[in-house]
């Protein structure tokens, strides 16, 4: 990352073109830097948007809008300037050239908001929430980043380490007054207030599991025999228009995957190949792959046409995440269907016709069903950032170390040790005691120009 | 298109993830519409910014910053408001859609522009410089551009037509008081008067063929036998760092066509494969579209390898607008170097290396002072615009009308019918007699938003 002090320029619209393109600059420099390229002596007001002619001396370049945003009072903390200018690449281009010839320096991706985390604007934990919430693509993926973008995740996490260090103070008390006649808080004591803390810290730990599937989406793989309907299920998902929204760019996907959205879930629809074993070499890559996809899926649609009964073979792959979706009722005898329903019994059923597009919205319904009983019950704060996760496994290890060392009967020295580095996990995810290359990393992900 | 009296509403920045996204609305009912999603009250002041939390009922959505702009001192001259949000499509898609279901309705592509031109902001030729400004993607395309906006060829439009008018007016005189004895400009006198419009029109008509090249980029074939290094050349174009600029997104290309800027030129490149007849159907096909692209070109290179006598098929090709590019010169001996020099000895030639590199940036100065050569003498102002060029053809056939009526000693009143006829397609031009149809097809071609 680039020197704290100089002023950063970047575009932070995106590329392409467009009505308007927004090129903001951060930094103590952002006036003497663009002055020059205007005619009009202006000043700068605080959230005040000029209209003004911008020039490469004597040669008109666009016409433009200017906001200016004095520090500390602005998104980094220091004076920002945005410059609305006609979406034009090449229009673009010359006016941070220009800025970057006026000493300016090209902001790397997140330094806008690394600036505003250094300069106290935010915690680590909020930083990375403005990234989230960019990313979202479902209401709950948008609701998850915007608490932690609103500091909820940092406000439970100094709750907790209020508690921790309430905590260390009473170790400490009986440490620093050893010598005297006072009553101590009883070790027996601690121990269940580290107890408490730790059931805090593994409900948020348990709540990675939900909150990566509002973030990355329902990894959703649907099984079946060659014929049993798979692709027709796809289509029928897709094509049920009220519960497709229109593509979401930048989506990742190959080319088996498509997405839906429902109840404010993202499904990623995988649809696998046949699993059966083949002499084929290039046949059993595509196996080998299938097996990965539907071992790796959060959710599994197990499609069976009731006229086919060779479908054993996907058996081992059915679990408490798999729906059974008996296929073909149009066209299938009753018997064929009561048949597959006793057999799996204990899973959740439903009966389609993806061709007739029987059922596919109540398909979509129970899937939702499955994930939201996926939400954790004794929370509304969900961890979704694999560093937060992280940091509380090893937070919980270091609680679990000190329970261990209390009931050891270790001197309290060494409990309030064990504390101490606890604390430092809790301190990570605030961006307290964050390692440069880790922030480096964390900000790198960010999209130019936030 | 549209009520005018709507209020309409668009994503004004490009598609796609950012740092930053800006909605902008536009119509009298701007601040109704989005009053009801903040909770906080406050007055709108034109040109301040407001900073501001923005709910879909109890529902927190995104912190947006809100820009307003009144009436008539905004872009379309209506009450406009743009909403600075976070760059994520799905806020932008629900910010959007609690708009229209407050009254916004979806903005048509250009309609923020074709408003500013039915409030009089601007005549529709500027109104069809801002997309020109915007899809620039060269100097002097942004410089042609940008005169456009400014309105320099609506000025221009406007002089001439006051010229049209005065002359007009002395015929009207004439039938105005013909009773009288009265001295009135001898016919021959106002032929001349028109025949100085005309020139001045034609300067214009001709100025298109070079508008053309700045707006759309120059076709440049790449031709030559087999291994006479077009390929290598392409390449060595493309590697020399200084001259070219990083990809420009959404230049229209097919598999074989690169492009770079040099000298506020773009040049397409064309590499075209050989155009010897075969037998093969295929290879037919690929030879007319290569025989296709070189006769469309608006600048050739002729490459040769000196070590090949074979190249006379090209022959034909080979006009003023071709350079000859003698390749290989770092392997070739004098004599045939000689041979080719004396062959082509009326024809702009070089001799470069395209494997070593040699005399590359040479060529594509050549290149650039050829098609400088090209600029219209007389004019600074260059037709860039199919519909401007058409209307000038009309015009002109017009006054060549009018000419001829007048050499025909034909009764004023008919003459006067004719210069009419010619002022009608210089107010096509700014839009005062534009139909419908046609208006809505300028600014369909528009971005979205803009």
């Amino acid at each position: 990352m680039e020197d704290i002090n100089s002023t950063i320029i970047a575009l932070s619209t995106p590329a392409g073109y467009g009505a308007i393109g927004v090129i903001r600059l951060s930094g103590s420099k952002v006036r003497e830097i663009i002055k020059p390229f205007f005619a009009d002596k202006f000043s700068f007001k605080h959230k005040q948007v000029k209209f003004a002619k911008l020039f490469d001396n004597q040669e008109h370049i666009d016409d433009v809008l200017i906001t200016y945003f004095a520090s500390p009072n602005s998104y980094t903390g220091e004076d920002v300037i945005e410059i609305s200018c006609h979406g034009s690449p090449y229009i673009i281009e010359k006016i941070i050239d220009l800025c970057l010839r006026n000493g300016a320096i090209l902001a790397e991706p997140g330094e806008f908001t690394k600036r505003a985390f250094l300069n106290d604007k935010m915690d680590l934990s909020q930083a990375e929430g403005v990234d989230a919430m960019i990313h979202a693509k479902t209401k709950h993926a948008h609701d998850t980043a915007k608490k932690l973008l609103e500091g909820k995740l940092g406000t439970r996490i100094k709750e907790i380490k209020q508690s921790l260090i309430d905590t260390i103070t009473l170790l400490e008390l009986e440490l620093d007054f050893s010598d005297q006649e006072i009553d101590f808080t009883p070790h027996s004591e601690i121990l269940d207030k580290i107890k408490l803390i730790n059931i805090d810290i593994q409900n948020l730990i348990q709540s990675y599991h939900y909150g990566k599937l509002i973030k990355n989406g329902i990894k959703t793989a649907l099984i079946g025999s060659p014929n049993s309907g798979k692709s027709s299920l796809m289509n029928a998902f897709l094509q049920e228009e009220r519960m497709i929204v229109s593509d979401i760019p930048g989506t990742t996907r190959d080319s088996i995957e498509e997405s839906i959205r429902r109840g404010g879930y993202q499904f990623r629809l995988i649809d696998t190949a046949g699993i059966r074993d083949s002499v084929d070499t290039i046949e059993n890559l595509g196996i080998e792959r299938s097996k990965k996809a539907i071992e790796e899926a959060d959710l599994k649609l197990f499609i069976i046409d009731p006229s086919n009964t060779n479908y054993s073979e996907f058996e081992p792959f059915i679990d408490n995440n798999t729906i059974i979706v008996v296929n073909k009722i149009d066209i299938s005898n009753e018997k064929q269907i009561k048949q597959i329903q006793d057999n799996y019994k204990n899973f959740s059923q439903i009966q389609i016709s993806a061709k007739q597009h029987i059922n596919i919205h109540e398909l979509a319904d129970l899937m939702v069903n499955i994930i939201k009983n996926k939400e954790p019950k004794n929370s509304d704060l969900f961890i979704t950032i694999k560093r937060h996760f992280n940091s509380l496994e090893n937070l919980s290890q270091e609680l679990l170390n000190t329970i261990t060392s209390i009931k050891n009967n270790n001197p309290s020295e060494l409990i309030v040790t064990d504390m101490r580095f606890a604390l430092n996990h809790l301190d990570a995810i605030l961006g307290k005691t964050t390692a440069d290359d880790i922030l480096n990393n964390i900000f790198a992900n960010f999209c130019i120009g936030k």
